[in-house]
């Protein structure tokens, strides 16, 4: 099986985008052959990405090495599968090196702050992985497509998130962010999936149905974003994921690229080898 | 292969325990033939348990249930396996539904507040499996072995944090505290082996072996925090951890015993199933 180079310039985000022109069910750079060998691909890249991370992490524990650390944004509308990526592209991955959060409706002390505020609090620290479930791009989506603040305020968002995010990557922060893309067709059918399995009726809200109806509305939001923020230092992409192999897949590969261009390394002991293998076979002699 | 029953009665910990006493290499109640089939096995309880979470999270979204979640402490000397644990019993669980935190020496904001506020910080939510790398019992272990307090302080702490674990309990939560036992054999070559390999040396640190030095002064004090914290509401579990299959093994079964006792339930729909099908139907029709 090939091996698909550079996914990160085949989904980055374009310029102009009209999301409707975009291609849910598209698989780009896919090596394999459809949804059958998916999960062994996943799964190797899962190998791969768990190397790179465990030198990631290691890399970090020394003083003398960069703060690096890297944060990937899921988001997509309901059903598009943030969850699900969580689970099956960050489960490979050793949960001691995960900071994942999922964002919420903001609380009452959370309002009564800029929105970058609690954003900032959970920034994974120095050789972490953060995952954000949703983000402050929700400043510019829910809040946008709900007049949840003025227009005048959420139209100065667009530009004090890029300002934001240049100031993560200065500060040696790698940022990932996935829009997940679906049809209005799949989201159908994952809602539906999600009232006739009772397992999922848990995962169902009636106000779903609600947010499902301002699909047009969100569209226009979400080309906002990805035609207004998506910068050098912190691009978009968009991930067809009407197909959750393919997703899947692609979310994994987009992270092993950006570790293998890190390339961290382990590293150098800060302390004599040889002493202190001698002060260990003599301890408790 | 037969299935090992209760594992939880077989590893509690029993009354006037001498650690000296304890084989670290035992296998009790393993159900395979040593760890050629472990990995399978472990791998099988990764299943259950992941069923198990999916069900202990998905009741926590309705209010109308009651307020649980789990708590496993991770306690034991350098080179016992905490960090092997959570990675190789934990990475099989979906990281949404862990919460890992790791104590490290006390910050000077720690320190200025009494020894528990730091870990009520970290408690996990409600649905959630907390784990703890390290925990409060470092307060009677590292603290008392080198005299950070006075002695009439430390020993206060046994009855405080039997009243705070039976506090915690009382409000759901269930708590699993594992002590990860290996004998200093199983730490010299621990300890050589990330001497050796350079990609383990940033696992290595000269504080090591100095600590590795007080050996029978943290045997006395985990001998202590044994016999005076093993609790009906959050008895200790002693885990044998010269094997690091079996250490696995075990902590995936006792977890996995826990859960099949609080028997979580799919949530029953809180909202007309027909009528959110239909609506669902008919939405951007």
């Amino acid at each position: 099986m090939g091996k698909a180079l550079n996914l990160r310039s085949l989904l980055r985000a374009g310029q102009n985008i009209n999301i409707a022109d975009l291609d849910s069910a598209a698989t780009p750079g896919y090596p394999g052959h459809g949804k059958p060998d998916s999960e062994e691909l996943t799964a190797a890249l899962g190998e791969t990405i768990s190397d790179w991370q465990e030198r990631f992490y290691a890399e970090s524990r020394l003083d003398s090495t960069p703060t690096r650390s890297i944060l990937v944004v899921l988001q997509g509308l309901d059903t598009a599968g943030k969850g699900g990526t969580i689970r099956h592209v960050f489960g490979l991955i050793d949960p001691q090196g995960l900071k994942i959060y999922a964002f919420k409706v903001p609380t009452e002390e959370e309002l009564s702050h800029d929105f970058l505020w609690r954003i900032r609090r959970q920034l994974p620290g120095r050789g972490m992985i953060g995952i954000f479930d949703r983000s402050h791009y929700e400043d510019v989506l829910v809040v946008r497509v709900n007049s949840l603040v003025e227009e005048e305020v959420w139209q100065a968002r667009y530009e004090i998130i890029n300002q934001f995010e240049a100031e993560l990557a200065e500060a040696g922060v790698t940022i990932i962010k996935c829009f997940l893309h679906i049809s209005p067709e799949t989201q159908k059918d994952r809602l539906l999936q999600r009232l006739i399995d009772p397992r999922k009726h848990w995962k169902y809200s009636p106000g779903d149905v609600k947010v499902r109806r301002r699909w047009p509305d969100y569209m226009t939001a979400y080309e906002a974003v990805l035609n207004r923020c998506s910068t050098e230092v912190a691009p978009w992409y968009v991930i067809p994921s009407d197909n959750k192999w393919y997703r899947n897949w692609a979310v994994a590969r987009l992270l092993e690229e950006h570790l293998e261009e890190l390339a961290p390394d382990w590293p150098k002991a800060d302390f004599n080898v040889e002493d202190e293998i001698a002060a260990v076979e003599q301890s408790l002699a």
